[in-house]
């Protein structure tokens, strides 16, 4: 998918939200339990209720490897589901890898040729060589971490590197990189005042923004300082679409969830967008 | 296993070799191509032809998953046989995984729990909640990349972060970190010289040293400045062992390879600890 059609799909749909899906059996319905794959009907149902709300999906990696070889089928069952029902929908793998050149040309495979995912997240720790492989696919995007929504984002990536923040610093190197316009960012909603700043540095990219709902950051204010004139920004959502109800009732529940986040952008891109 | 246990172990077979690894399809024994899992057979021929030269076995979790469950699948079969058959031998999954907490909890439980290894790699730019989870585990080891032995380690990991370069502070910060006695680092043996300085932070924790071999990292360099008294080095070679030969005499070739490197460091041990 090329960026151009992700931006006609958020135009279309007034929505830049993305759904993410991670699924812990502690914590999807009881009920579920008992199908022969309870992580996989998870995703299909939450899928299936949310489609025509949401631009993409971004199964976290860890989810999946938690329950071995069970969980990686689970999510190639999963990624193959939205490839063949919504061919449209942007797919993320939330991997975060990241390794020596020929150790990352793998893990592009992985992601890119053997599931078939859009994006893949990649960590910038190892520098150029490590994130270069990923950018050489075409129409495939890879989404570095800049300034996440945690709290350890603190501990490092806001360090003052000869006069500026280590996150931005990583912006700038990046965009040096070979086929650099394959990059996207991660950007952490909990810190919407550094929105500013980073448009500077990456006006045109698009942001993955994780932090909406149970991490607490606002949509309004991520839109006020991130959004460009593409919209540019993709608002990843998890915990509080997926787990609104532990009921039978979850896909329903999902759906309100996703449907309150969805009318927020309407009027947002209506109003920017005149749409 | 703990790191007492993995001292003695490296005093016994004199030796502190970890052989790494990456199996490629396309670089691997074409006659295992006919064999139902290559991967596995592959692994499992260098394995039982090294296991004695060596204390530790690193797979990269990259190399299997290029090949989707079919990958996954050879990785568990082959840890399930290291831990089945040689179990004093350390396990390293070989994953370079970090994200927010909940998750990395969920990358924790994926190596330590259901593949069973004895320490898995994580990237550090995600700070303190993206590394605890893995502390956590009694007798499991977290190796956090400090200083990597790749080109593009230059571009964030050797910045100037107040004074000091970013490495050395992921280092001090990492030590704050609640059971940071977990923990172990990444250091590669490209860049010898830093070791000195690198001892004056992390004095006792183990180093997983890579880039020996084909990388161009020196063996008695890396030893010469980054040995402690409980040696304290694991020091990994992968395709130089894994890929010396592609005939069907690639496990005795893998052997002979091992064996001169487990000489070299026989002679270092025996003259620094006299045993």
């Amino acid at each position: 998918m090329t960026t151009q059609q992700l931006h006609e799909q958020i135009l279309q749909k007034k929505s830049f939200l993305c759904v993410g899906l991670d699924p812990d059996l502690t914590k999807i319905p009881q009920h579920l339990l008992e199908t022969e794959d309870p992580i996989f009907e998870f995703n299909k149902a939450i899928i299936d209720a949310t489609h025509d709300l949401t631009v993409g999906y971004k199964p976290n990696t860890a989810f999946f490897e938690a329950y071995g070889i069970k969980g990686w089928m689970s999510l190639q069952k999963t990624i193959n589901y939205i490839n063949e029902n919504y061919p449209d929908i942007f797919t993320i793998a939330d991997a975060k890898r990241g390794d020596i050149g020929n150790t990352s040309s793998m893990y592009a495979k992985a992601f890119f040729e053997d599931l078939n995912f859009d994006s893949v997240t990649v960590a910038p720790y190892m520098g150029k060589d490590s994130v270069e492989p990923f950018l050489a696919f075409e129409n495939k995007h890879t989404i570095m971490l800049a300034l996440t929504s945690n709290e350890g984002a603190f501990d490092f990536q806001t360090l003052n590197v000869d006069g500026k923040e280590l996150y931005k610093q990583v912006l700038e190197t990046s965009k040096t990189w070979k086929n650099s316009e394959n990059l996207m960012y991660v950007v952490g909603a909990t810190k919407a005042e550094y929105f500013t700043e980073i448009r500077k540095i990456v006006p045109n990219s698009f942001l993955l923004v994780p932090g909406i709902g149970a991490q607490g950051g606002s949509l309004s204010e991520v839109c006020k300082y991130g959004m460009n004139d593409k919209v540019g920004l993709l608002v990843n959502s998890a915990r509080a679409i997926i787990y609104a109800s532990k009921g039978t009732d979850f896909a329903e529940k999902a759906r309100e969830e996703a449907l309150k986040v969805q009318k927020e952008m309407e009027s947002i891109i209506s109003l920017k967008f005149q749409v």
